[in-house]
């Protein structure tokens, strides 16, 4: 099977300047990777016309397929639509649908259709025009010689939807690609190589049209496997049966599949159990909270918290005992225990979890150094408390101490 | 003058097929633009001898100045360096200054020096060598017929360290760029076009040496000023006056300069005061407590804070009365200045901020629909409360009144 090849072309000063984050090329990577065609080159240009001809006739000569994003405002400076026409050598004709489609998008936004936004309906005649019904300007799809070219807006929505709906599809049709199946597991609480090391004998014995790859982020590892074949429904029932011989060696990392996060599977958890849970937070400062909160819906089992960042709140807001904080610090596993079963309490929740730990950069000792953090779960019949001994950065220390307490929750509550 | 013009060239399969996002062009762009360097293509390419020779050879023919990074592994799939030799038909030598560098970097970090490490080494004898302190990837920097090919590590750290610290000197000199002088004004509270509405005097009357842009985000401005000539010190202090003309009509929307945030600023405002603060939060979940404590030192003048999510613990916690939410509701001015208060008191700080709102995307009503939000300021003094209309997103609506209360705290200290 010929491996069909890529080209993505962005056409924008903006973009060359360094004055927006291009996010839509590695998406539009990652989209055509899982349809098994290979991206061979990402090329950005500017508003002009000569390098976008250029651009134009050298992705040509590398790839079958060329994806171009941006320059398709309705100004002067957007070029892309006119060197189209002038490479495919099509004359620019006005579309009436999108005309419509553009008129209709003003009108029902209480905005005037001028003179100006006219112009987002002339498109090369030889072109099929994808409708774009996120915004104004069209997509539009080219043949010759059996290569494609198409042309999407650059606002991230719009070229995504286009993608999704009309060009992927017509990709698929146009290449023969095989169809390929993607299931993401998500991990928490393992590093790669260990995780790697656990799962060596299954992925070994994985076949030949079943690949695994390891997406490392921070505090968390995503298992992504990739089936290629001719149907569907049986490569989705392959994989599955794959990830059930894989669960009971590492199910206890596992927190979800797709795009769940992992505030979003405690939350699930949570609902299904008919529990609540309140935070007391002293080192990550109400980002616990705020992951939590972020989820739709999370007033359903979110009671509150604190944040009790000076010790005489952690007193008197949660009853952590004087003589507690006196003999052991606010940092130690007395006080987070403490932590966790008084805010439980006072939120009157199922579920009480807490965090205490020196982020830094200053704060830290001998005995007690900077990344030295405290993190505890109170359900009222255990309390679990655990010490993590992370870095010398304050942002990381924020960020893996909030993972580490959603985790310690999540496995505590599966347990 | 003759503008000079580059080419960014990143080298990687893992930027080609979207596992890793391309920050480092961007950055390399906004650097290039503050020396008057126009960057007028950027490529990728994957780790494949071909690809990357053409690269090399399209590059020269467009561009006085090409900066590479990527492929600098001591792996067989790193191909810049070979590459680059090949190009310049320059032999492979030993450098001892990087060998011994990279012994060095290993060794003080208790690991072991091995031959492979040892390749990191090799280079090609016309290159002249940027030293990486950060990394063990020397960069290497090639002259020829003019031009400048500059090859660097893609690890982002590095690759800064090695563009501020050794390339962009290098780059002014060879290529006799002007003194460019830029200052970003931070602004908060007003949009873009009411901004430039308020400063369009002003901004006419810049002299033509010095060009104004607007960098709007969700709930900030930036300007920035560019002030392009031959004299560093002369050029600071004109802008510097320009700025002292804007500040009678833009000054209360400016809250710092540079890299300043919002909370930084605040924490600055709040130390040079000698105040605290403590927060209440209902509908932003703990995101404004995050903010401030994401700062190191802040725990000087942040007390603490609750996120009583439920009405009973803006009762019980921090004192609302029960007749104020039964008359007004969690989502009203009485509600959100006596949670101001309130928290104010319980966390004995001298200021006091509060947040109760409709989030989303559930919780709407006719009276108060989705993206309703009152925020407060309490300093015992007086309570100041105001009402946000936002939008139906949940995310933005937390981002928005995250800003607006911190802002709010920003005028009321500043007034």
């Amino acid at each position: 099977m010929n491996k069909t090849l890529a080209e993505i072309l962005t056409i924008g000063d903006e973009i060359l300047y360094g004055q927006i984050t291009d996010t839509n090329s590695q998406w539009m990577s990652q989209e055509l990777d899982e349809l098994g065609i290979r991206v061979v080159r990402k090329t950005t240009v500017g508003d002009n016309e000569e390098d976008i001809l250029t651009a134009f006739a050298e992705a040509e000569t590398r790839a079958g397929l060329v994806l171009i994003t941006g320059g398709l405002g309705p100004t002067n400076d957007d070029l892309t639509m006119p060197m189209l026409a002038k490479y495919f050598d099509s004359e620019i004709i006005k579309n009436q649908a999108v005309e419509d489609h553009v008129r209709e998008f003003f009108e029902s936004r209480g905005r005037e259709f001028t003179e100006m936004n006219k112009r987002q309906a002339l498109v090369p005649k030889m072109a099929t025009v994808l409708h774009n019904a996120l915004g104004t300007a069209p997509g539009t799809w080219y043949e010759r010689a059996g290569k494609v070219f198409v042309s999407m807006p650059g606002v991230p929505h719009e070229m995504k939807y286009l993608m999704k709906e009309e060009v992927l599809p017509k990709v698929r049709e146009f290449f023969h690609t095989p169809v390929i199946y993607h299931r993401l597991i998500k991990t928490v609480g393992i590093g790669e190589s260990f995780l790697a090391d656990k799962i060596k004998e299954w992925e070994d014995k994985l076949p030949a049209h079943i690949k695994l790859a390891y997406l490392p982020s921070i505090g968390h590892v995503k298992l992504r496997l990739t089936a290629t074949g001719d149907d569907r429904k049986k490569l989705a029932s392959e994989v599955q049966e794959l990830i059930d011989q894989a669960l009971p060696i590492m199910g206890k990392y596992v927190y979800g599949y797709g795009n769940t996060t992992l505030e979003e599977a405690i939350g699930q958890m949570l609902l299904e159990r008919g529990q609540t849970i309140a935070l007391a937070e002293s080192c990550t400062g109400g980002y616990v909270q705020h992951k939590l909160t972020s989820i739709a819906g999370s007033s359903a089992y979110f009671q509150g918290g604190v944040v009790p960042y000076h010790n005489d709140f952690k007193m008197d807001l949660i009853g952590v005992k004087t003589e507690t904080l006196e003999a052991h610090g606010a940092v130690s596993e007395e006080t987070v225990r403490e932590m966790a079963e008084g805010v439980r309490k006072k939120f009157k929740a199922d579920i009480g979890a807490a965090t205490s730990g020196i982020a830094g950069p200053g704060g830290g000792s001998e005995e007690k150094p900077v990344g030295t953090v405290w993190i505890a779960y109170a359900d009222g019949e255990q309390t679990i408390a655990k010490k993590l001994q992370l870095t010398q950065n304050r942002k990381l220390n924020i960020e893996l101490s909030q993972i580490s307490v959603l985790n310690l929750v999540r496995k505590s509550l599966r347990s």
